[in-house]
């Protein structure tokens, strides 16, 4: 029974250091992941530039072999350390785990799937976590709440101009034809939402006049209605800012780590600690 | 009498199914149709992918036929359920759903007709009356307010960047001239809008330096001005959210399907079931 | 003295016709001039058209000479019914009004100068004159006090932003260099006002990876701050809708012509007929 | 000792001159500065046109000498005006001075260098100085006291947009592949902040349907979340303005040459003269 206990603590506190950050130890650990998760998006971006990769393709090699299995441990760490491994196993962030370990392996048994290593982007995600950003600006804050009151009227938005691109990306294609590069529907929508968004890359560009005034009316239409939603977030969060005036921020105190600081606050609340603002 | 009271209930209970969607009948047939219209769309973009068309065209003119006729019970349905026939057929709705049923029709007769089916995603406007989006962000809700309350200003507004575009189009068709790609004063013209609304195709672009000097007080205006309409909109909104801070939103009971709820409803204030929110 | 006074009286009505809008004649005369100064924008469009003009340039040349021909007997009449001529010669529309009718004249005397007719364009701005634009969104107008109060913000940042553009497009000169495109400063401070204000031609585009990472830095940068005008103006009109809630708005009343009704006047202030809102 | 006294004195009239701008002599030094800036600037970017630079080399060199002699002398008078020269040399404004003024010397020794005169323009930061700009629009401004309080927010929103376009940049990486301009992870990355920043090069731009359909994601995300920093912006300074109502702005008294006049004042608080607004 002592064993069991033992087991316990010792499952426990491997537990409190890799998903917690309360200790010491829980933060040296997120720091180190944090650190190696960075190191491989570096290498797997330097690996992608040919002319770099030609020349240390093997030291490449070398490194991804080394955080693959760093990540094959951690991974396995993680599902030691928790009670119920399928939580985590089949959570989002177990999946992007997994996905960023196994192409390495993969590349031995199957030739071409190596580029799937740069999967491992997704890992970046993990520093929202790690960093715990959403708790900086999490629920307490203001502009969490104004962008939850906005969603249902911003989805609406977005939904009408879809439709709107769906319409005059058609009516282009009628319009144009596929002798000046609209050549599918598809196509032309791809067209409609590169002019309504305002990027507009040149890739495809109407040629008639008649397809340049319809262009016209919807750059026009695409540079108006952007007033919208940012009107939406905009009166959302002067509302929410006037109800609950209380805003935290994201500094850290330098003595205890501690966050979720008033904006105005000189001292830590935790430790007493002065604030450095840059 | 008899025969006529029957025949006008039945006409009614038509006219419910077919124009109300109170009843289960009547949500039944808008879902059927909104689907249906959907498919519609994805086969004219589908068809209009040349190497796609290639492989599955006379499975495309099958679903064409079936889409068309069913569109066409769908059309007569609706003349005949309601009183005044004309009032539908000459309605905005009547007009675009005869346009959308008319073209294959016309592809046996004339050859070459056949794009105009693409006509038919004009049909994607019905979306907003089945899904009733009109309701959901209504005459009750602040944002529609704000925005018929900013409208002449926003007139105005688009009006003077049109006389802009005009007069800066004309002197840059006169500064850098046909050999550089103004060939036109109406090219000018798009071109200026192209650039005050920073699409930026680049299809078009100054080369003396005289023009890429008025480019780019052009490229300033249009960066500038687009504070405008959005700073419009957002205080008008703003004042809408002060003056009548209760907002409905676009959730679904999904018990009664009663939608027009609070903000901040947990239960439908019709049947008292939990609203869910994802 | 009875011819002077009668001589007097009649270039008083002169005056009346031509520079106000308060008489059914004045009304009429505006409405006429701007008729034919936006013919002639068009006849200028067509003309710039090759394959357009090529067809019907004597018939355009008629035109052109009838609408010279009116724009300088209004020019004359304009000097006559004022009774300090040079007040109105070297007025801003005076000059505009001179520029747009002697090019034609010109033609005559030198080849290659038709091209100037285009100047007439400018006279676009008459319209707003005509409109009395500045009046319906004019002084009493709180979006016109929230553009002032922002004006001198406005101005310093665009100078922030120009002196941004010159530092960062002399250092993508330094990076990219002539092999790029970024053939010279002046060249080089172009593209940068091209990407900061997102409107990106593509025709001078980074090549090597450092002054990609810069442009990066170039088109967030331009990105973010675009929110500081938006800001402003936002703010600043919040401000004066609150402090002058009453708005005037573009409304014509159909029976007196009357305009500067109130937002949710449904009756004309002056004459009391029915103010109709499409 | 009297004469350590006067020679104190005079390094401490130099100081007024040079450092201070309360004495008429300190603004006349501090303009013809400026002036002698803005006319560096000018010299630099003429030089880099090759046509004009081809013309006029040898006048350019001596003008650069003149400029950098002049430079030079400015250098060394504010080394010894001042008592602790180090705080000087190392401050940002002394080490753009130094890297403004040594290339001249440099591209005598080494050829090549000479390019490196464009490094001049980073003096232009010193017109913030001169024009005390950060004082006009200073710690009594509410606008910059919005831009601070909304400062921790944005650097979050921009670091969320950073790790979204590496993640996105990395899926087209496997989407498009090196076959249409992907040809690398870091170029991906770069094209997708082309993207999200709504500046749309078009030098590299999605082919294959599934790549433009991602690239539509991308589009639509910068389109919409531009909104996010504009609306924190905006009610942040809604806010600061209803706190603290009253702004000062940056007109001039043109009698004592006074700054930080309230906005609507008409009179200069110091010298009772008036003060004109364009």
């Amino acid at each position: 029974m002592k064993d069991t206990s033992k087991n316990k603590n010792w499952k426990h506190q491997l537990h409190e250091v890799i998903y917690e950050a309360d200790t010491r130890a829980g933060k040296t650990f997120d720091l180190i992941i944090l650190i190696i998760i960075l190191a491989s998006i570096v290498l797997v971006m330097l690996e992608s530039v040919s002319y770099i990769n030609d020349k240390y393709a093997s030291l490449f090699n070398i490194l991804e072999w080394i955080i693959t299995i760093v990540f094959t441990i951690e991974y396995f760490l993680r599902i030691i350390a928790i009670n119920k491994p399928r939580k985590y196993i089949f959570s989002f962030y177990g999946i992007i785990d997994l996905l960023s370990t196994i192409p390495k392996y993969l590349s031995i048994l199957f030739v071409g799937t190596h580029a799937l290593v740069a999967l491992r982007a997704l890992r970046l995600l993990r520093i929202f976590r790690i960093l715990k950003l959403a708790r900086f600006i999490g629920e307490s804050n203001s502009l969490v709440k104004a962008l939850k009151a906005s969603r249902a009227k911003i989805s609406v938005f977005l939904f009408a101009v879809l439709i709107v691109a769906i319409i005059l990306g058609t009516v282009m294609y009628l319009v144009e034809g596929p002798e000046h590069g609209f050549n599918s529907i598809p196509r032309s929508v791809y067209w409609c939402i590169v002019t309504l968004t305002t990027v507009g890359y040149g890739d495809i560009s109407p040629e008639t006049p008649l397809g340049q005034f319809i262009a016209s009316i919807v750059m026009v239409l695409g540079y108006g209605i952007i007033a919208v939603p940012t009107g939406i977030v905009s009166a959302e969060y002067t509302q929410q800012i006037k109800k609950n005036p209380i805003n935290l921020n994201t500094q850290h105190c330098s003595n205890c780590l501690e966050s979720n600081h008033l904006d105005n606050a000189k001292f830590c609340h935790k430790c007493g600690h002065t604030l450095f603002n840059d």
